[in-house]
Parts: C-alpha cells; sequence; structure tokens
C-alpha cells in the first residue's frame, strides 16, 4: 500500500520576535490598539488576501451571479446570562448584525459549541431555546454545527462559535473604504447598555433597575435605509471596544478624518452614572443592538427618519461628519466646545463581554 | 427617546428532566451514543429544519441558481502540535473535508480562535502559519475572522472553530439518505492514524517511528470520483468515533443494513500495535483523511481505481456493501470468518482529538 501524503506543522522560523509582548494579554481581546497588533503582526501577514484587507464585518464572495456576504464570532462572554440576554442571543444576533453591516441578507447560521465539562444540561437547553427564539426573530435558520467537550478547568462552562451566510440583495457596495468626506455619521440609538448591564451584572450592583443590554437584531432599521434605495457607504455595529474604535479603524481604513459631537450621542441616565462610578468612558464600551451609518449628508435628514420609523433606530441621531483633515483622526467636540483626539484604547477596558 | 426593543434570554421552563445524565461529560463530545442524545435531546429539537435533520457534515443552501455547502467545526485538540500536524491543519483540512463530504468544491473559510491568556505568541503565529499552508494546498481562502482571549485558567491555550462555505459544482445530491441496498462501501485507505498519533505523543511513546497523523485535505481522490461522472450516493469522512459511527449514522439514517468485512480494513502495523497495547479498536479511532464513498456496485471497480489513482486514495478499498437487511444495523465479517454487530460506542474511546 502506497504511503499517502500529509499535512505537517509549519516547521520554518518565526521572522518576529515578539520582543514587547511574548505572550497574549487578555487586552490582545479587548477591540483596541493591541488587537489591532495581533491581526497586523499574526493574522493578515499569514492570510493576505483581498476580502480580508477590506477590514470589514465580513467578506463578500461572488458565486455565479450572486453575492454573498460571510462572518463570523466567537462569544466567551462571562456571565453566561445577563440581563438583556444571553450567550446564545448574543451569538446569533452578532453575527445577524455583521452580515447586516455588509449590507446582506442575513439567512443561514452555524454554531460551533465549546462545553466544558460538567455544565448543566438545563443551561445548555435553555441557550440553545434562545438562540432558538433569535434566530427566528431575526429571519435566520440555524442550519449546522458541531459540539466539543473540554475538561473541567480547560474552558468556562460555554464558548459559541457562530458563522453566518447572507445575500448581497441590495445594489450597494458597503465598506470602510467607501467612506468619504462629505458623509454624515448617523448612530441608531444610546450607548453603553451592553457592557454596562455585563459590568453591573458581574460586579453585583444594581441601580434603580437594571441596566439591560441593548442586544438585538439589527435587522429592522438596516432594511428600512437599504430598501429606501439610501446611497448608504458604510453600516458598521459597535462591539468591542465601542463607537470609538469603530470610528477610528474606519479613519484609518477609508484616510479620512471624522469629526464627532459628545452633546449629539445619547447615553441613559444609569449608564452615565455607572460609568462615571466605574471610570469608563462610555463612547468606548461595548453595545450589542447599535450601529453608526455613513452616508452623503444631503441624505441625512431622510436616512435619520427612516431609522427612526423603526423601534430599533428610534433614539438615531446625526452624530458628526466626515472630512477630509488629517488622514486616520477622529475628533469629539465635548460637551462644554473643547476638541480633542478620541483614540484608540490600548489597554483592555472590560474583559470578555462579548 | 423610545425604548428600543431587546431580546432576551429564553424564560421558559425546561421539560426534559435530563435525570440520568444532569451535566455533560467528556464522553458527550467523543462522537458515539452520548453524542448522539446531546443532538437529539438539545440540538435538535431547538433548531429543527431540513437542513439540520439530513444528519449530513454540512447543510446544502440554495441562493438563485447556485446551491453551496456551509459547515462548521471547532478544534480543540490537545496537545495543539503532534506528528503530522496540529490544530491550525486540522482546522483547515477537518471544515475542507466536510464540504467535500457534501460534494462541494471548497472556496472560503472563516476562522474564530479562542486563546487562553499567557499563550506564547509564537504559537499563534506557528498556528496560522499551518493555517496558511493547509488553505493554499487545498485551494481554499480564509476570508474572515475573528479572535478572543479568555482569562488564564479558563481556557487550553488554544481553541480554533472555522466554518466552510464550498459551491456544488457536480449535479449529484450526495446524503445519507441516499444510500440503498446495492451500494458498494469504498474505504479510501488505512484506519486509525490520527488517533493513535495523538495517543502517543500524549503518552510519551515512540514506537519504531513515531505514528504520524493522517491530517490531509481530500480533494484529490473526491475530485477524482465527482470528476468521472461517477453515480456517487455518500460520501462520509472518518473523524470523530471512527469508521463504525459514521457507519452506524449512516444505516440508521439511511434505514439500510451495512455489512463489513474485517480483513479487508487496511491498519498500519504500528497502528495495530499501539491500538493493542491501549486496548482500542482502530474502528472506532478518529481519522482527518479517511472517507467512505457509498457507490452503485456495479461501479465499484472504476471507483477504486479512480480513489487508488490520487496518493491520498492510494491504499483505497472495497470493505463492504449495503443491503435491506435490518434497518440501522452494521455487521463485521471478522478475520476468522464470524460474523458480529459493530455497535455505537456509549463512552468516550480518547478525548481531545479534534
Amino acid at each position: 500500500m502506497a504511503e499517502p501524503a500529509t499535512t505537517s506543522s509549519f516547521t520554518g522560523t518565526c521572522p518576529v520576535p515578539f520582543r514587547d509582548y511574548p505572550h497574549v494579554l487578555m487586552a490582545h481581546g479587548g477591540g483596541g490598539r493591541l488587537t489591532q497588533q495581533l491581526l497586523r503582526d499574526i493574522f493578515l501577514p499569514a492570510f493576505a488576501n483581498p476580502q480580508l484587507d477590506e477590514a470589514h464585518d465580513g467578506a463578500v464572495l461572488e458565486v455565479g451571479a450572486e453575492r454573498l456576504a460571510f462572518t463570523t464570532d466567537s462569544y466567551v462572554v462571562r456571565p453566561l446570562f445577563f440581563p438583556g440576554g444571553d450567550i446564545g442571543t448574543l451569538a446569533v444576533n452578532g453575527t445577524v448584525n455583521d452580515l447586516l453591516m455588509c449590507g446582506a441578507r442575513p439567512r443561514w447560521l452555524s454554531a460551533g459549541f465549546i462545553i466544558e465539562e460538567g455544565l448543566a444540561m438545563e443551561t445548555l437547553w435553555r441557550v440553545a431555546q434562545s438562540m432558538r427564539q433569535s434566530a427566528a426573530a431575526a429571519g435566520v435558520t440555524l442550519v449546522t454545527g458541531d459540539t466539543k467537550v473540554v475538561d473541567k478547568g480547560k474552558g468556562d462552562g460555554l464558548f459559541v462559535t457562530t458563522a453566518g451566510v447572507g445575500v448581497l440583495e441590495w445594489p450597494l457596495h458597503l465598506a470602510p473604504r467607501a467612506v468619504q468626506p462629505g458623509d454624515a455619521v448617523l448612530l441608531s440609538g444610546d450607548l453603553g447598555r451592553h457592557g454596562m448591564a455585563i459590568l453591573s451584572v458581574r460586579e453585583g450592583l444594581t441601580f434603580e433597575g437594571p441596566i439591560e443590554s441593548d442586544c438585538a437584531p439589527l435587522v429592522g432599521p438596516v432594511r428600512a435605509l437599504l430598501d429606501a434605495g439610501l446611497q448608504v457607504h458604510c453600516l458598521r455595529d459597535l462591539t468591542r471596544g465601542g463607537l470609538a474604535s469603530a470610528l477610528n479603524e474606519i479613519a484609518v481604513t477609508a484616510q479620512v478624518q471624522i469629526d464627532i459631537d459628545e452633546s449629539a450621542i445619547p447615553v441613559q441616565e444609569a449608564v452615565r452614572g455607572a460609568c462615571e462610578m466605574f471610570g469608563l468612558d462610555p463612547l468606548y464600551v461595548a453595545n450589542e443592538g447599535r450601529f453608526v451609518a455613513f452616508v452623503p449628508a444631503t441624505e441625512s435628514g431622510r436616512a435619520l427618519a427612516l431609522l427612526r420609523g423603526d423601534p430599533l433606530g428610534a433614539g438615531a441621531q446625526r452624530i458628526g461628519q466626515v472630512v477630509a483633515g488629517s488622514a486616520g483622526l477622529v475628533t469629539l467636540r465635548g460637551r462644554i466646545g473643547a476638541q480633542r483626539i478620541l483614540d484608540l484604547l490600548s489597554g483592555e477596558q472590560l474583559p470578555r463581554i462579548c
């Protein structure tokens, strides 16, 4: 019998010294500067290709005459259940929203479950029910999956990785690169609820009422914009790293300056109070049901009206504009009028919020 | 500002008592009887839909005139590197092979990395290089990904979840349900190398030479069959649970009996020796570069010649046939001639081999 060829591990020598950071830190998963560094030094050089280089929430695939979007996210949120959702709602809505940000109608999901030995069966059952309910609400079907179990002490209850496929039904090419001077920046609603809901439950804090995560599928407000034929340039949901990180990434990719007005950004009183207590800035806190839309300024009024027509865009505001200025810069005009740079965070603000 | 609707966790009461198994055990991830139970009691009822109910290695999606395959797998192998491959080669080849088993040409992959705080950057870099190399060998592009970091002690170095999209370019509908009496069962090569490679390195055993995993992308032998226009009914790779579990699942889904001849099944001497030492049966040991093909018996000779024409099918053998007999039964005629039932294992044979 001939000996078949197999694939072996890569055996070359690592050209990057990794002197400054020989090991992975929690902050490498925070969505800030170190996450960007990990992508730049390890993943982008290994996998460089046009889709990955788009720095989008997902990839666009061309199959015959059809255009599809494809995306994935791993969920490691702690605790598994929190006010307003759980790891199952997050895993479905997060991937649904990434497809929507590509301008795709979300259609099919996969799910990979990594379960720690000893997890209560009822917990797993409850997460599966949440996923079923969220998938139905978003109009997607979970069509394929996988389950792995790891030894007690080698996991943390449950990790879920979803991937999604959607169909680009609108004649648009949404991408960070498409953002241009003259665009208005629209925000779909108030900021900071998801991160502060997680942090409050972790710290055992109850305010006047619990802060509920904004975790939701953004099908309604996104379809409202796209069905109306608006010339949207880019959509981006405001997850890890919040509004500030999303705007910084887009400003770098599109080589533009983005100017934001803090007084236009809605933040619930309870969220503002909790942020002050923990010394956090709501502009960096993760959301799971909020996005920004970049549209030509002339379309801004119509776009806002369309967003506000959906319950999930009811609090939409125009928060700023794109200017030629300094490529890669994001500025914030504060409540008292002074303008400052809104930078990418280096460290980890809130670990494991999604 | 109106209060947007959000998605909350499922709050109903669990109707399944889970009395016999209130917690998840390692064996629930083993690919045997308990894995089937987890699917039957938790995942299939929650997500029931025609694609998931096909019990296939992936789902078939229809988009316009195109047919696509979509699949996912999570990888938690321990150790991360082993003779013949690593978690990166496994994560790429495993998903590539699942797409091939659907009769699809593998095209695009996503990858979600769950990294334990403290993992050496060079380890992550090395896995990324292996993935790049494996993706190139299989002709697929990694187009989208995600990275999460969990606290030290809440993971195990690195878990990788890949999902894949392929295109069904051949006019075939491969599925376990399509298997029928009169089909020949062809095996693409020798069994047991992946599982025994992992076990040997874990136990620190060296035989005359190390047992190398058979981890490989099955593009060559699968394309050989499909390009020739052969009327293939079903393909199945022999991963977790090995040949015995794959045949049992197919016999149940297709409602047929499958009769196998042990003397036709190739097993390397070193693998057979290691299996004897550990009290394992190579028919239940995981492979990562082997599959069975079900073809009409009249096509069997031609199919074998096609398989043997590719290095990864060089050891192909006809190992049995499908008969009407008892629905769901798999029998094995042993080397000394006696026929016995080849059952699904209840427990965990080798934890975390993929």
